[in-house]
């Protein structure tokens, strides 16, 4: 095991009806300013439920978050915080509303042009507090200090992390997801899927711990995902989908081990250039990542393929290529596509999407640093 | 999954060489109490390590807090911290020495009699901030807000548990365990792999995620447990017995799902009685009681001898015999036997044991309430 410090500091109130007690969580005296996204939550009901919950704090709103959040709508939102000399944020929605506020968050306390927090020119060094509602288990942004942000302008979607935009807590109330479209429950399993991944399928560490809690939230995933879609108001289901996708990007698993994020970091290309979901990049790139680099991630998938699969072949080339296929079904099963060509993507994008890993400085990619930009063009070669 | 909220604030900072950094998790300006046990801190030269890297700060020591932290030694080291106005603690040791300076904070801060902290009469309405230094893996109070503190004149063991004595910070170094006696290694392992056992052999409450981190971390503990006493220096092996410990008692692997707990309590009056370890008492009591409750527990106690210890009969009953067996010979393999003959206590000492457990309130214990005095009164005689 690799030296680690592990410190998450936020306070997760998981349940039915917790977002009654909404106010008890926010400061006294603190001046709100609640955000959401494109308005879904005044349909199911979760808008109103916030705002009676808020009765007696003074707040203002700022609705629009897109999936994947725009820079230029964020830096609205900002400026809104500013002139009404707001000092919380109520983030009300999933990844994106969640990852767009930490955003608004750090702008707010940053003098300078606030895409220098997103290209790595400036480090995040205070933030407005902010705390949130999660109605779509995917990201783990509800316990995480990660932000991805997009600017459509140039095409760019560009993340940060830092310790001050952990939430300080998240209500995490599985009834608001049911009323989720199917894409968007396949598209949270797949991300939070992914994310396990990218903490477990590397090299051994010896981190029993870590592998386990891995594999159990996979296992749990690959059982709990197809039921979500199957039956949407199954609280139990729900539940567990929801709880398994917090702990999957929470920092937990990935402690004193090796990371990968490689097919985070090529699935971030595919969505700002074509504009897909984020985790259908993911369902593109992971099967066909793991193929290209089973020999380097040989003991890992052998491991994963045995533990979480409970495959037994004595062949372990046909394991692995077994251990892929059934990750590659799954993703199928939940009904988001895994080849390029699927999402209308054919041979010619390609070329941009490595220029851009290039321009982006994405060029060691991987546990190892050995996913050049030419070994990312044979991994989306083989996703056409 | 029932309703929960999980909060917790320890900064966990874990590997070699992490000592060296302690004074940046000390607040500005502190005047600290250090406090530790026995002096195996000055044998294996943590306590150097401590000293060195406090330099720079007001600090003075507080030595001898006993295994099964007595209430007249911690009262001692309250009046200490008053009477030179110190503000934080910085606790060296294993889980009696945190729990017992958890106990100093909350007593520094409280105006009447101290045991009304412990014996339910007040509570913790503010402590003095602590960090610690853990050097024997075992109890979790590394990380939680739980204290146990015994009073030897009327041979009481009471606990009492406050968010506001969860340490700020944990140095977990390894090596700091290499040294440790074969026994308190054992004693450690077994005390982990029980506080998993308290939250998870309960009944099937359908939270996966919470049951596959339980059963990871008694597989890991189950496997790197007796490595640990036949390669004291394998620092690997060390690494996952502390981070298994810690995570098993830190309130993540119980959220959302019944608990147990009739174990510790049976223990607690048998430690408080006959002066045993506290692991001793646990391994005692647990196979006892999963034979007792065998029936409240069956569908737990299958998916734990399926899931944990890989057992495949068909006759259930027989399934479950073997869980309750290979349980029982993991402790005995560790060194820690699992008869109270073992320990020369005989039948003649149970109606006290009993009457203490009427006298403590701990007249419904377990999942269901249904462990009542006459029931404890039957574990123990088959723990005879």
């Amino acid at each position: 095991m690799q030296n680690f410090t592990f410190h998450n500091p936020t306070r997760i109130v998981f349940g039915e009806q917790q977002i009654a007690g909404l106010a008890a969580l926010i400061p006294d005296g603190a001046r709100v300013l609640l955000t959401y996204g494109g308005g879904s939550i005044k349909k199911n009901g979760v808008y109103d439920q916030v705002v009676a919950a808020l009765d007696g704090k003074v707040w203002f709103e700022f609705a629009g978050i897109e999936p994947n959040p725009s820079f230029d709508t964020l830096l609205q939102a900002r400026d809104l915080l500013k002139s009404e000399q707001l000092d919380f944020i109520l983030a009300v929605g999933g990844g994106s509303v969640i990852d767009g506020s930490k955003f608004i968050a750090a702008a707010a306390c940053y003098q300078g042009d606030a895409w220098d927090l997103l290209c790595g020119k400036a480090k995040v060094n205070a933030a407005i507090p902010l705390g949130c509602v999660l109605t779509l288990p995917a990201t783990g942004s509800e316990s995480n200090g990660n932000s991805v942000v997009t600017r459509y302008s140039t095409q760019e979607k560009m993340a940060f992390s830092s310790p001050l935009v952990y939430p300080q807590f998240a209500i995490l109330d599985p009834t608001t997801t049911f009323s989720l479209p199917p894409r968007q429950v396949a598209n949270g399993v797949v991300d939070a899927f992914v994310h396990v991944m990218e903490q477990y399928l590397t090299y051994p560490a010896n981190a029993p711990v870590q592998d386990r809690f891995a594999e159990g939230l996979l296992q749990t995933l690959i059982e709990q995902g197809p039921q979500a879609l199957e039956r949407p108001e199954d609280y139990a289901v729900r539940a567990n989908v929801m709880w398994a996708a917090t702990m999957a990007l929470n920092g937990l698993i990935g402690v004193g081990v090796p990371q990968d994020w490689a097919t985070h970091m090529i699935g971030h290309e595919i969505t700002a250039l074509h504009g897909l979901d984020h985790a259908q990049t993911l369902a593109i790139v992971l099967p066909a990542l793991m193929q290209q680099q089973r020999r380097q991630k040989r003991d890992k998938l052998l491991q994963y393929g045995k533990r979480v699969w409970q495959l037994v072949h004595q062949d372990e080339e046909r394991l692995i290529d077994e251990a892929i296929s059934h990750t590659r079904a799954f993703f199928e099963q939940m009904g988001v596509p895994t080849r390029l060509a699927d999402y209308g993507i054919d041979a010619s994008a390609i070329d941009t999407m490595v220029e851009r890993l290039v321009q982006h400085k994405m060029v060691k990619l991987g546990e190892h640093g050995d996913i050049t930009p030419e070994v990312s063009r044979v991994i989306l070669q083989s996703a056409l």
